[in-house]
Order: C-alpha cells, then structure tokens, then sequence
C-alpha cells in the first residue's frame, strides 16, 4: 500500500521548546519519521515523504510547502483504485502491528484518531472521499465520508493516537516508544520525574 | 470474568473544578461509572464496584476507604484461579469491543496503559502478580509481573488509555463518547471550541 507521510521538516515541533532549541526539534523530528518509516515498511507499506523542506531519509522525498489539507487532496486526487494510507510523521509509539491493524481494516475510509480530535493516520479506498486537516479533523472525516457514502471505520489504537507535540507527550515516548526517538530522548536527558499526579517528562541537561 | 471497578466517591475528579462544583463533578463520575459498568457487562465481565463511599449503580458495591493498591492488593489475594480484572471507573470512552480485546487476550498479566504512565485495565491470571498504583504503574506493573515469571501483554487501545481527569479530556469524551458519561457533557452545555491548534472543550454556562 501506498503511504504519504507528510513532514513538517522547516519549523518542527515548537511546543518542545521549552525542552529543546531549533536544531534539537529537527533532530527529534526526523528521528520519529525514521521509526514512522521502518513501522511503515514492517507493516507491509511503501512509504513517500511529502515534507515542506528537503529531508534525507530512506524513502523517497517530495518537497511540497502547502498546507497539509492541499498536499493530502492531491494524493487523493490521483486515486486509481490503490488504496492510499496517510500516516503523520510524528507518531513516535507506532508499531507494525499498529499499523498493520490500520491497513488490514475493510473499509472505505479508515482513520486512526489522534487525542484532541485529530486524525493521525487514514487508509482511503474510495474515490469520493477528501481530507480536511483544521481543527477537529475526525469529526469532519466521520461527515465527509458519510456524505460521499463511503464506509467509515476507526482503530482504537493509542499507539497510533499520541502524536508528539507538547511536552506532556515525551513522556509516552519514554514510557512506550521503540525505537530512534526514544532514544534520543535519553541521550538528550530527559527522563521521567514520577511525581504523586501524573509523571512528567523533565531535562536534566541543555 | 470478576471485575472489580475501584471508584473514588468521596471526592471525585477534582481536577475538573474549573468546569463544575463538587456536585456537579460526583453527578459526572457517576455517569462515568454507569457507562464503565454497562460496557463491562456488555464484553462479558461480571462488575463489582469497590468505592470510598456509598454510590447507587446496578452492580453490587463494597465501600473502602483505603488506597488503591490496598484495595485491588486484597483481591488479587483472593486469587483463586479465575482470573480478575481492575477497570478504572473513569474510563468513559471503554466500549465492549475495546474491553473484549483486553478480557480475551492471552497472558497472564494483560494491562491497558493509561495516558501519563497510568495503568487503566489490568487482568490478572497468576497468583505472584501484585499491583503498585502510584507513579508510572506500568512501568511497575511490568517490573512486576517479570519478576513474578508472568508472561504479560499490553493492549494497544485509546478507548482504554484515556482516564478522564483533566478539562482536555473533556474533549474526548464529546468526540469519542457514546453513552451517559456524554449525554451528561452536553447537557451541561459543555461543546467543543475549534481553534487553530488542539481543539478546546469550553462550558457555555454553570
């Protein structure tokens, strides 16, 4: 299956701020495309980058600046009757069976949530159906599918729901995450600090 | 399959004082709790609430006091070879399937982990596990159950790992909800404020 996994390589990941400066947030953000594009493949997909910035990784890169609702509806346009998966760049807990659940699922329109109403990964079966990317984006696919009459399913995935924006979010990276991005964190310092509420990620060192 | 709910009656979801008063809040978690109760029913479980305070639901409640991992510790000492699970009674997103999933999956410790290193669902097959609820519980409870020689398995499911306690997981409950636990939500004239970045719950009067 085809998979466009879009990246936002010029400014990436400005609410870790607080954790890291500019080159640290592209390091981190290419680090979770890696794993994205490895689970991608065990998965049985064949990942392209659509990403506003050259980016090098193992994949096949288009440089493309547009919003993200234009970039994807251009995938979709071409639709030839290949399903198309879309799965953001920045899901740093997704697995190969993760996303093997995403691709295996039968239906029209496939979506995997994010938290916060987002949509972080569809696989698209049917012409008919478009992407639009503002604000609560599931609620939105829910209705575009419905009204072009596709068949509409969700994975309950968290795996595939964190996507790693906010600080609060390293902490699922250090506690579930697999690979390079996990990693990095730790080399970079930031560990849990386990507090009486919820445990927070925090850096030791810049 | 026993399935033990802890909830917390007393003083129930006070992270959510910015949205309702202390009546308001018990009135929200018992809906939470019904919906918990009526989803483990529906995936096959046998409830059974243990909770702080006396709470009127269509399930047998013990009330206790004590800390969680007192309270849970004492039934898993029970263990008689049937197996028992723990379901947080705020898990208002839990549908049948998501708890089929962690009933019927195949280990002698099977956990959903919660957002922020929680563990939301537990099923216990084995004598030598024990719980440890404070801090990141996951990462104890898989310390545990190695050191127990328990084989364990974790559920990848949103619906599982959302626990509801902060005004943005109010936002998940509007998107994702079915049951009560919503209904009560709306008809608090709580709703979804679509911004540029993650979309906001905000509560249109009290």
């Amino acid at each position: 299956m085809r998979v466009v996994v879009p990246f936002g390589g010029r400014e990436p990941k400005t609410r870790l701020a607080p954790f890291f400066d500019a080159d640290e947030r592209r390091d981190f953000a290419v680090s979770m495309l890696r794993d994205v594009l490895d689970a991608v493949r065990a998965a049985g997909g064949d990942p392209a980058v659509v990403a506003d910035a050259p980016v090098s990784v193992e994949a096949p890169v288009a440089v493309d600046d547009r919003p993200l609702t234009e970039v994807v509806g251009d995938e979709l346009d071409g639709f030839d009757g290949d399903p198309v998966a879309v799965v953001m760049a920045d899901l740093a807990l997704a697995t190969p069976a993760a996303l093997a659940r995403l691709f295996e699922t039968d239906a029209d329109v496939v979506a995997a949530p994010g938290l916060g109403g987002g949509t972080n990964a569809l696989v698209v079966r049917h012409p008919e159906f478009s992407v639009d990317y503002h604000g609560a984006s599931i609620l939105d696919h829910r209705r575009i599918a419905r009204d072009a009459g596709c068949s509409f399913a969700e994975v309950d995935s968290m795996r595939l729901a964190v996507d790693v924006d906010e600080p609060s979010d390293l902490v699922e990276v250090l506690v579930h995450g697999e690979g390079r991005a996990r990693e990095w964190l730790v080399d970079a310092g930031v560990r849990l600090e386990r507090g009486t509420g919820r445990v927070e990620a925090v850096r030791e060192r810049r």
